[in-house]
């Protein structure tokens, strides 16, 4: 209708591209608004398998931790993320205005609902990594300082149209650098602060497992998750666009095939096939797909899954041997398979494969990031821990942080639970 | 592209318009019909929020009384509570057709869908508040007479667009009032007619906490509900709109905000900060804000959510001084919560802030609304108790409903259950 | 606007249908992406209710076959699944062309996508029948060539517009042959190979119960199951059409007419009202309603589902009778619900009611599906068994798969959970 629409604003312009418009701003505003409610359904995938990779007696102080971030970081990241992300960026290093956004643009309402469901997302990644040992309220204050300043700086860098790795034509469709690894630098600086869990390695440094509670949960935790990356995905398009099938498509394919991958470096590494490593896996492939799910064809999205799964059934492994105690595997999912993945954005773009100087771009910019988010995380969660304490005391962590942090306990009627009532649960907590 | 219609409607009506509806309607469908499924879903979340809340002997009959709900429920309102709801209304107090829908517009469909899961919404509320001595028959006689008759009537006065309170003004755009305020009031009466359950409270009427068998379920409850209530609020445009930015980030805001005022009361009023206020606040977030999502900005929505959630929790102290036993906090989550959303929906109306006639009509609305289902619902369950029975039995109540209504155990291999075989289960039950 | 278009036509037509077409295509994308995101999450729903329904010692290793089937589906469908099932079909018995599908025209991804998600749908029914003594790599053997041939051959039959089936107008809009009883008659050629579950039955044959261990993820799995076939049967117009309204109106009557209709045949063959039947009884209305959900009325819809519920029920004890051990009653809800309602689709055809013609081209249909699908995969498990091993030694069988497949607990710290440490359970798995 192109040319039609040529020949009429010649006469009638303000009516006739007034009406078209709201209708695709309709459309767009259902495609977005509903890929925005299957992000956030991922906080409750984060939240399950979070809790089900730990005992039961910190089960609560698990989710509790999943469910303020995204109650927290709604509100923060209203008042200052999203200036600091999409604001105008004359520096090109953060946006300057868009604070408390009140716009008469009905458009504006459904990228901040997105964008700041994208936040809570980078910012429950560390609480799994870090759990069963780490303080509630020191936790969240670490949280708000993630989602106000840390990651929305790394957002204005790449996904703000001013931002100077966006200038550089980086490219990171739906945020494996911004969003994933991100929240896994987070992470990462977040258990070399907290130090691991009492027991976790023996006196030689070996590791021992400790069994999470509750695998069922880490299923349910994996599907949902991956439920809520076909929005995660398909919704950064932000508009109803036909290209939506071959993200989703490629979204599917490398998901299935990070499962294979893992599989197949499980067996590789003479491991039992764990279902922790395969949900594990499918995750990987999700998060090294997220970055160039827009521009490769499905086979490199199968390619691209199946490394990312490998990548961090080893990475995991890594981790141990360097004493390192993620509770659920973030930073090798998270971590290294979208450092990887973000890379492979690179590696394979459709039309122009293995192009030496868009890798460069990639390399570059997930390096910085990296930097940026490892080192301010490092220091966040050093003044925290110095001013307000982020280490649960020993007899918490041995009590359990339900107990001691929350006067709750998650299965007050199964297993190993402590069968207080709730007045002795005041007395431990003060 | 109207002008360009005004010239083509006067040459060949009929084509041109119908065209053009057909496209708007299937994007209107692909929305509602979207937002219906979010709002299905929120029956999975009441359920797992209510079984958590219970005791695990009871765990099985309270999520087979949600599912009932919704599965008599979708029957009953097809069949009566959608003609009381919708159909004309020339008294302004119920409609009087379309009852037994079969219709020739597609669209007449889509909205009945949605309808009757809201519907199934308002009367599963009452369910948590009754749950562990309510009997499963007496139960869903009173469901089926709240869906097919209290409920829709309500619905007819605000919703129905002869209605009598629509025709006033009165504001609650996705239910504050009509779904939730309303599910509330049935709760309340149900509550004070079947009694507080066996040990609730002491002698001297000091309440004794009876902690929920898993709080996972509970915080997967939370999720699931505020999920789906991106359907509830944005599908209540009933339309594809650009306007569901607003209205869904308001709902995402105010979610925030009421978990947050959730926790400062609890602070302020001294008690630890546990899990299950946390979600409860966060819902009366979503409750408060359903009235006036689509007409208030940002910064109000947030006021109106913190409050909801503040309210919520000073509510259920509330309630246990008044010696009423509301196992999960409906009451005030949806009720208190409610009514206050209502009157904000007025108090913060865009471009007519503070409007005392505004605010008089939604305070008028909020107690006749309230006086129409709380005394419907006494004489229901009076009646119910009467000829059928409501509450259980003491010895039933105490071995648990599950055994003694479905000869079935939740978790036959953990804790607490009984290890009972089938054929005793069956014995017991008959 | 069709004439508008004629004239248009006659003057610039690649330009204006070009225009035209993709805005029309953004939007069934929209839906037809969301849809296929509620169809995956199907598979959870498929999870949950299967590992609720077995021994904790088992709810592993049902969840892993149900991850693995979606994440082997993925990929085997993508390589050939589609192509059997949609390529160019000259003999009307099978695809013959778009394996390993890359194209130029992105609809063609949302599709593969689609139909992807029901691919994984048809394998994984048979994972909750063979449960608790079907061997994990035996049971993978098997899936993966009923997404790659088994079911996809039954597709190219009834939805390639060239199958034989299709010519004849066999109706089965969204596959209640297609993918639920060509799953279903997996399931019982599975379950006739691999035998009943050690105990299932005593010497005389008669049946005794063995309790599933946690109902809660019964009842969270069925609302998953309803909540995804929104998805299943709307996205099934592979467009955003009006019609939707219709067919999700019919899918929410004929689930809730599934549950009465399950709970009047129990209380008729006197017995108690399981929540597992309640479930299920939604369940076999579903499926029962997919054949025709776009093709009749309401009120057939609500026979169609009521009977469906009905048939479900008693279709589990004819099965005891026949000494078949399906675990989670998957034969009687997909097989014999679907086949009663891909008849009820040429019943209850709106407009032609009650058409023998059409009535007979349905049961042949359904009985020529029969007899492939549970031919074909007796031969395939048959080999299998043979070849790689399908039942679990009895040893295996009574510890539980978990430990002796997985070298996983699904939850340590509960109930009967075997209190292994890791390195006891390497020792065990090898």
């Amino acid at each position: 209708m192109k040319l039609y629409y040529l020949l009429l604003l010649m006469c009638f312009p303000s009516l006739a591209s007034a009406e078209e418009n709201l209708a695709t701003i309709n459309v767009d505003t259902v495609w977005v608004a509903t890929a925005a409610a299957l992000v956030f359904l991922m906080q409750a995938g984060f939240a399950l398998l979070e809790s089900g990779c730990t005992r039961s007696k910190n089960a609560v102080n698990v989710v509790m931790k999943n469910y303020m971030d995204v109650c927290l970081g709604t509100l923060i990241f209203w008042c200052v993320g999203y200036g600091i992300m999409f604001g105008s960026n004359p520096t090109g290093l953060f946006g300057t205005d868009q604070f408390f956004l009140v716009s008469s643009d009905p458009w504006d309402y459904t990228v901040v609902l997105f964008q700041m469901l994208f936040a809570a997302t980078a910012a429950t990644i560390a609480s799994g990594a870090m759990a069963e040992r780490t303080r509630f309220h020191g936790y969240l204050i670490g949280a708000v300082l993630i989602i106000g300043l840390i990651y929305p700086v790394v957002g204005s860098w790449i996904w703000n149209a001013e931002g100077w790795l966006a200038k550089q034509g980086f490219i990171d469709f739906a945020g494996s650098t911004v969003v994933h690894s991100t929240g896994a630098w987070v992470a990462l600086a977040g258990i070399i602060i907290v130090g691991a869990r009492t027991g976790r390695f023996d006196a030689d440094g070996k590791p021992r497992e400790i069994p999470g509670h509750n695998l069922n949960l880490v299923a349910l935790g994996g599907f949902i998750l991956w439920f809520g990356w076909f929005g995660f995905n398909g919704g950064s398009t932000l508009a109803a666009d036909a290209n939506i099938g071959l993200i989703n498509l490629n979204t599917q394919l490398a998901a299935g095939a990070g499962a294979v991958g893992a599989m197949l470096m499980s067996r590789f590494m003479g491991q039992a096939l764990l279902l922790t490593v395969i949900v594990n896996g499918s995750l990987a492939g999700l998060v090294a797909i997220t970055a160039g799910c827009a521009t490769m064809t499905p086979p490199f999205a199968i390619i691209t899954g199946l490394i990312g799964g490998a990548i961090a059934t080893s990475g995991a492994k890594l981790l141990l041997t360097l004493r390192l105690d993620d509770v659920v595997g973030a930073i090798p999912v998270h971590g290294f398979a979208g450092a990887w993945g973000t890379i492979a954005a690179g590696m394979f773009l459709d039309g122009d494969l293995f192009n030496k100087d868009v890798i460069f771009v990639q390399i570059v910019g997930v390096i910085i990031c990296f930097i940026w988010a490892f080192l301010m995380t490092m220091l966040v969660y050093k003044l925290v821990s110095n001013f307000f304490g982020l280490r649960a005391d020993t007899i918490h962590e041995q009590r359990g942080l339900d107990v001691t942090e929350h006067a709750e306990i998650g299965y007050p009627e199964f297993g190993n639970a402590n069968p207080y009532d709730q007045s002795t649960l005041n007395a431990i907590k003060q």
